[in-house]
């Protein structure tokens, strides 16, 4: 029920999602009068859906502590139940991401060895992409969290992603190692001595899309800001790009002509394919859609919710836990 | 001497910023053998140009505290202290940015009342373009600073743009009072109570570029991060967009049709046309070039410096801080 355009962005999202993985089941927890009408359009789907009503829903303003206390038969709190009691293998929502990320650290708690959970999220680079994190659910961090925060994005990368010995950044105001803040340093010195993470060192924000890294470390609330700073900026040259080609008869010419190649550009830097982020180090799947974001959008998070079974991720985090503390 | 292709690049922007002012006057700090026969090459520049001989120069890699030590005789330094001793109205450097900040601050001081300068430059926005800072010279800062940032953001937008009544924001993960960190919350209470300071509230980084403010403050640890991921993005974006125009042989026909009307997105993104950073603070007119610019870029950062000689930008900061004081 979250989100702009909620639920029928939501059900048309599973729909597309049930093109590319035709064996996947979905739960629709909500309004059953406002789901069923819209379901009822997708019959594919409907065959393969439940509903469980509720007409609670979490709201865009309500506080983490609100929604824990009130939000008990949500919508968004029985989606999350469901994953704790082996009635769903993800949970995907759209919602209020305070209260989604709240709700979840205390229904499915965090892995062993792991004191918080950090989102994540893949960002394109001009060779790949990039594993990028914590973007917002810990905005004041210490070195340690940082730390567990290196282990959860590299057994990402390695378990779901299948990158071998993934390149390990801490995003930083420069390389050196006497820049920038002490916890950064902190959390360095810790990281050169795990064995198993390939740490290389700060890096700068600029050379993130270079793909000098797989997975860059850092707080949530720098992680938040440089996240909305790449959606901001590509926004505002789309806008230029727009204008430049509705300038003039000949570029509009020169657009029509130019098109199929620019869907390329637009495919690689739609924020709808890269739609997902990923509550890391929970004993169970909660990826967090944009909220204004649409069917397309969210499928591209039920596709990262459906990867992301497929592979052994705590598996590879217990065992990076267990290297690190007997080392 | 300072930054890439030194001192061609400083010498030839020079010439071109030479051709909008024609009334500039420069004087150049450095080596005189390979400063000379460059010069000679702009007959018109050399005409209105001194050059003050020195072989000391601040490395890149030179930590402040050691510039300030043992580059007394620097290029950076005697440029500086030309400014200081009144035989130059501004400097205009694209050296080592701690020990030009460090080498400024103990040469021109702060204006009274400020305890610290920022770092500020320009960014654009879908309407216009906004003051954004501190973008590196304060990695850890407090409530007081930033409230003084936004008193020295606001000066310019009115003294140097000509902005009646500048909008100024907080840089924050979200637009509610309760969100983010405490120092901001503090410094957003103090910048409430001050009447002359049109005091937006928070602003969130993908919010900056639709035009809602006209001065954006956060510390120079985040301000720094932000900055380099929008020239990140920007640069990511071109290679995207370059491969799109080469892919075939249609697109790049395409290109051709649409090339002048590109040029104008070109222009709006291009990091040259922004290039010029000012230590705002100062008793004395400061600015950084991008030590990787070109000579383009140079002058650009030249015709910062020549707007700010235009305004009493001084007098505009220190009227702000008399009221703020007296309220």
């Amino acid at each position: 029920m979250g989100g702009d355009n909620a639920p029928q962005k939501n059900i048309e999202g599973a729909s597309l999602a049930l093109f590319s993985y035709p064996g996947a089941k979905f739960i629709f927890f909500g309004d059953k009068e406002k789901i069923n009408p819209i379901l009822s359009k997708y019959p594919n789907l409907k065959k393969v859906s439940d509903v469980q009503h509720t007409l609670n829903v979490v709201s865009d303003t309500a506080k983490p502590s609100q929604a824990l206390r009130a939000g008990r038969n949500s919508s968004m709190r029985l989606a999350i139940n469901a994953v704790h009691e082996g009635k769903a293998s993800a949970v995907v929502s759209s919602g209020n991401t305070g209260a989604y990320m709240a709700m979840s650290k205390f229904v499915l708690k965090t892995f062993p060895g792991i004191h918080r959970p950090a989102i994540a999220t893949l960002i394109p680079s001009a060779t790949s992409e990039f594993v990028a994190m914590d973007l917002g659910a810990n905005i004041i961090c210490d070195a340690k969290n940082l730390v567990q925060f290196s282990i959860l994005g590299s057994a990402y990368a390695k378990s779901v992603l299948g990158i071998s010995n993934p390149r390990v950044g801490i995003l930083n105001v420069g390389e050196e190692e006497q820049k920038g803040l002490p916890i950064l340093r902190e959390a360095a010195d810790k990281l050169y001595e795990k064995k198993d993470i390939n740490f290389i060192g700060f890096v700068e924000a600029d050379e993130l899309f270079t793909g000098v890294v797989d997975v860059v470390v850092t707080d949530g609330f720098t992680g938040n800001l440089v996240l909305k700073t790449i959606e901001g900026t590509a926004k505002l040259i789309k806008t230029f790009l727009t204008k430049a080609f509705s300038s003039s008869l000949r570029s509009k010419i020169g657009y029509l002509i130019s098109k199929p190649a620019l869907q390329y550009l637009s495919k690689r830097i739609n924020p709808s394919h890269y739609n997902g982020a990923i509550f890391l180090g929970l004993n169970g799947i909660a990826i967090k859609s944009h909220g204004k974001t649409d069917a397309v959008g969210f499928s591209s998070a039920i596709s990262v919710a459906i990867d992301m079974m497929q592979y052994d991720f705590k598996a590879s985090v217990i065992k990076m836990i267990d290297d690190a503390s007997s080392s």
